[in-house]
């Protein structure tokens, strides 16, 4: 019987000084905090066999970043940028360079507590006009000076690591204003730097801020929301967790405006063309490397929450469950807005961290024959207008109860998943404090492919020893879905969990799903997209980049697998 | 006061014998005809202030295509294609060559009734599988013989005429077989030759001719379905007639197959991905200059005509009926499948088609106050799930009566023109025997480009005497729609028409308009496609050229502006 306590950690709720370690793998907000509940903790101890006492020495990594790694870059470089973007706007310092250049994935935040400083940018400067970005890019392209471009910093792909040095572009500071507002149109047409919550308030608030007649939303809600930049959701081919109703920010972007080494390229706003190829989605998911976006015109939406519509149930099989997510993506009726299937793993996890698990509730739904390890969570909203959200939500039902789901509705499951959506990822530095890492991968598969890749990335994950991996389902399309796993591991050094993330990735290639839905290539994947897309399609790669840079300035050193080293070719970075 | 008159032309309804130069320029069936009606007879006849005298002797092109126009490929290239696909599968009569290198623009029918035979291929094969297209494209290569493509010979602007000769592939006799069908996925693998209703036919028979469960649309119709081909819809960016709903060819499209002078290149089926930049985009549109399309993945959706709901509407102005088709197209309710807007000329002429004008219901609507040359009509359908459609229709009805219009469904307006939706091309022969030419050019415009536009264009037109100029709105999005003019003229000779149309076509473009929404671009848009794109996107598209074709087989001379002449860019081409 299993014994009841009361111990929990003392998860560090302290200062984190900007200048320290901890400042830069802390997820965002310096002064936010969410701790892993009772639930959660208790499934750790149980999962990894430790103890209380394992809770009691954090390694909180609360020292400074020191001045050990001085700029590679000619003094008389920098004096140039210095005259362009103004000597305030130009750092050298390695706190900063630092900052600019990792990004918000596990193996970033396991570098920094190891102090490892490896790959980062020569001198970061935040350009205040398109014009300034011109200038830098014509000068650093005239002296083979590399450069990449810092948004939000969220990136979980190595995407802003700069192995070559050089110059990167920070669009954070100054790089954020609306440049046009068309309602007619409603579209918006936005400097890259701006952050989510920014672009949000502004559309929400269109009438007092904008002059517009009724009130809008961008529609695009990532996990990383709060601090990552519209041009990183452009760049990288991002999606949000509403973007089974908004759309992909691919289907959001109506026109673009890159500065590249030669020239500046432009998109048009006409919503569809038949005038030969179309070059938007060549851009969206370049990944800083044909050049810099400076300006996207994205469509808006009506905002009224009012209308959202919400619902969850509880199926009794993944089998079941995911032929009704099927269904209703083909059902014609219109897609749901977030739209959430979580696998047995993960809910049962679920279920364990609210409190459900082992409740008289959880003994009932048991009886009914919603089983512990078969059963399956799925949540969701509708959006739009009023008689649409509330026609979706009952053909869900409908669909849902054919496929003998239980309805949680009355239980607002999804108004507490909503609660939490950009929180949860405070927990990764508490764990991490307790040598414990939550990671995730996620890729895309069509129907047909489903199955064999959940069950193929299980079977290898699961052959791990205490290993917790948990799938949902996040976004879908009338063809296929994403899957994205989330894996829980203790480690010991980096190479316990590389060797399970590069594992991951060999599963999700070899079983057929595209190596990303949302998070993109970076350099930490690039060793796998040939393997994927084929050479036929590298090679096209390699022509756009030798058209829109041919000196190999932009974002060199293995994104996209443009100019990847033997190093990262067999997969393996050694760590300085 | 009018006079009464009984009189109708004489139209031509005997035999169209193949080897004709009117079996050219005849619209798809050579045993098919619609004539025009008293109501636009008489339309005819008082606006170009004819005499029915002027009716009595049709110029009718029913001689033979003579042999005098030998090929200009040597022998024993021929003899190695015939090695290729078989001697049966190649040919080099000057009617084969004419027939698979004009199209069924009004150019190609003005000058086959001139007899004038230009800029035809030397050679047409038919190849049997994608194997034998690669065989033939590296022996091209390798020989520098230039390479078109024919489908369904439906193109209108040019886009497979050989000003520089060589081989033609005839993808209609042998390249249309079905591939793959995924029901799970809801995709068909199909090669490129096949035809609209073949396809269809198939799909909406999938239970007994692919073993399917359900019945399934291609969702695919534009005005060319029943003599276009997947593949010439697929690589000039085609629409159809219901894509407002089923979306765009580029929305159906999951994935292809092209043969290029490089070698093959294959894009992948996952419905969204991440993995950098994506290229669908890019060989979609490229119009031949690329590669040869051998298969095409497309979605499909449920065949359930039995949902589709219909509606019709009058408004009282342009103004009023654009706020109210672009409320509905921004309403988030879902789109309507047919959504077709027609300004006050198209309008009225559809009254006096229909023998509503002047009529007792006229007098009652102009009471109410729709008047002639201001009121408007809408018409459309809405498809997909019973209860969506149904809301659809009714969020339509409530948009359109709070923007003044009067309900026009208990007339069935909508079945009227869904009956005659694919037959009214076929009077363009009876108007041609007569001197009359009846033409379409088109474009995209953002919402707010919508009006200047449509000024712009008829205040270009109107300027020329006699002439009808109607304009309709038929494909939207939640930025914009499409804008398609036509235009009705008398000619004597070629430029007169040439004169207007490359004027429209000046409006087009000056006024910030997309060359075209769902026409493509071929030869005859080109000198326009550069001023509309920019030269940057014109330096890609070369980049793309370079990598795909680099000696310059695929489709040369001008499709696409890529090696457009001078007698081009001056926007005129002598006619031998």
């Amino acid at each position: 019987m299993k014994q009841k306590h009361n111990f929990i950690p003392d998860w560090y709720e302290g200062e984190t000084p900007i200048g320290t370690f901890r400042a830069l793998f802390k997820w965002h907000d310096l002064n936010a905090f969410k701790h892993p509940n009772r639930g959660f903790y208790d499934l750790l101890r149980d999962t990894f066999q430790l103890s209380d006492q394992d809770f009691n020495n954090p390694v909180l990594c609360l020292d400074p970043v020191e001045e050990k790694n001085p700029s590679n870059l000619d003094r008389a470089h920098i004096h140039e940028i210095e005259q362009i973007v103004g000597k305030q706007n130009v750092f050298t310092d390695t706190y900063t360079r630092l900052r600019t250049s990792y990004g918000a994935g596990m193996i970033d935040a396991l570098r920094l507590r190891d102090h490892i400083i490896e790959n980062i940018n020569d001198c970061t400067a935040a350009p205040r006009t398109a014009d300034e970005i011109k200038r830098i890019i014509k000068y650093c392209d005239s002296n083979r000076i590399s450069l990449t471009v810092y948004g939000g910093g969220s990136t979980v792909t190595r995407g802003v690591e700069a192995p070559k040095g050089g110059m990167c572009l920070d669009m954070s500071l100054h790089m954020k204003k609306v440049l046009d507002f068309n309602e007619v149109n409603q579209t918006i047409t936005v400097q890259p730097g701006i952050y989510g919550p920014e672009l949000e308030d502004i559309l929400n608030h269109a009438p007092e801020r904008l002059g517009a007649k009724d009130r809008y939303t961008c529609g695009h809600f990532p996990q990383s929301f709060e601090h990552s930049s519209i041009g990183g959701w452009v760049v990288t081919r991002g999606a949000g967790q509403n973007s089974t109703y908004y759309g992909k920010i691919e289907d959001l972007v109506i026109s673009q405006e890159y500065v590249t080494p030669v020239g500046v390229f432009r998109t048009l706003d006409h919503p569809r063309a038949a005038t030969g190829p179309d070059f938007d989605q060549i851009m969206i998911g370049s990944e800083g490397c044909f050049g810099v976006l400076t300006a996207v015109t994205l469509r808006v939406y009506m905002y009224r929450p009012e209308h959202t519509r919400r619902f969850s149930f509880l199926f009794k099989s993944w089998k079941d469950a995911v032929n009704a997510y099927r269904e209703i993506m083909q059902g014609e009726f219109g897609f749901p807005s977030v739209f959430r299937l979580s696998d047995p793993e993960e809910t049962d996890t679920a279920m364990r961290i609210y409190h459900i698990h082992d409740s008289p509730a959880d003994t009932a739904l048991k009886i009914f024959g919603y089983q512990p390890m078969r059963r399956c969570l799925l949540l969701g909203t509708a959006d739009g207008d009023l008689a649409f959200t509330r026609l979706v939500k009952r053909k869900v039902n409908h669909v849902c109860r054919q496929h003998g789901a239980f309805i949680l509705s009355p239980f607002k499951v999804t108004q507490k998943w909503e609660h939490t959506r950009f929180t949860d990822p405070y927990m990764r530095e508490d764990l991490m404090d307790y040598g414990i890492v939550i990671d995730t991968l996620e890729c895309t598969v069509t129907w047909d492919q489903l199955h064999k890749v959940h069950t193929q990335v299980r079977q290898f994950v699961k052959k791990r020893p205490k290993t917790i991996c948990m799938t949902h389902i996040s976004h879908a399309y009338p063809q296929g879905a994403n899957l994205y796993f989330i894996f829980v591991i203790q480690y010991q050094e980096i190479n316990d969990y590389l060797t399970l993330q590069y594992g991951i990735l060999d599963e999700i290639q070899s079983s057929g799903a595209a190596m990303s839905h949302h998070h993109g290539i970076g350099k930490q994947t690039a060793p796998w997209l040939e393997g994927q897309i084929g050479v036929e399609w590298m090679q096209l790669m390699h022509a756009l980049k030798q058209h829109f840079d041919p000196n190999n300035i932009m974002n060199p050193g293995g994104t996209l697998g443009l100019d990847i080293s033997e190093e990262q070719k067999n997969k393996r970075w050694s760590f300085t």
